[in-house]
């Protein structure tokens, strides 16, 4: 939610652009992208938020099994919705969106991520993307691999 | 505090058995060590955790200013802090424990984790440890980011 501290390549900005778009459509209202939004000195800024429908989320392009760190930064998110529900002393819409299988079955699974997203009702939500965009992020990440590796 | 997961150089995992020690010490009662909680169909594993005396709490054996996926860990580990508070609905004294001046600067400080820090009532407690293993585990954190760069 961090701007300043993005590290997706441009490959996944791209498609979290789209998704966005996608997900607008889905939930029949403008939502803004990357809002600022102050808590404390410091400000967070969702993928999609709604102050007027109570709707804050995130949305993962990622292809595939997650690993640790993958579900970490969810957990980060996750807990930066919480942060707002408790300053604000309102319940919101929490969502994550994803555009896999793989993941949707992950969080929707047995872990510890999964028992937090069930526990704090956080919805999980699938938005189906093209295959040309599936195959571009799926050469980003075996890239990033490389590069990590 | 998934030990399956637990990817942290042999040297990190000595430093948390000394400071374990030194928390013990501070808080002067007998905590578990990896105690197997039950949440939905899985099990989280803190640091350490004292069910009678209602503590739950995590060691951070970093040295030097984090980065964003150390940050990532530590809101991981705070959301499943809250993960049990909700499951079991009591408040746990929740503990972050670090060794080092700047991590404990970065959650005191203004960052949104500082500020998840502040809201959600979790104590960060500095805990000194010898030159000779700060040293240890300056050597194995560059032994890593060779391996990772």
């Amino acid at each position: 939610m961090e701007k300043e501290e993005k590290s997706s390549s441009i490959e996944q900005q791209m498609a979290e652009q789209v998704i966005f778009q996608k997900v607008n459509d889905w939930l029949g209202i403008e939502l803004v992208e990357n809002a600022k939004i102050f808590v404390g000195n410091t400000f967070m800024q969702p993928d999609f938020y709604s102050k007027a429908d109570g709707i804050i989320g995130e949305i993962f392009a990622h292809i595939g099994k997650p690993k640790k760190a993958q579900d970490n930064k969810i957990s980060n998110d996750i807990l930066k919705m919480l942060l707002l529900e408790k300053i604000e002393g309102k319940i919101y819409r929490k969502i994550i969106v994803v555009c896999d299988e793989d993941e949707m079955k992950k969080l929707k699974g047995t872990s510890v991520l999964a028992e937090c997203i069930r526990q704090f009702d956080i919805e999980v939500k699938m938005i189906e993307i093209e295959t040309d965009l599936r195959d571009t992020l799926i050469e980003a990440q075996k890239r990033q691999r490389m590069v990590n590796a």
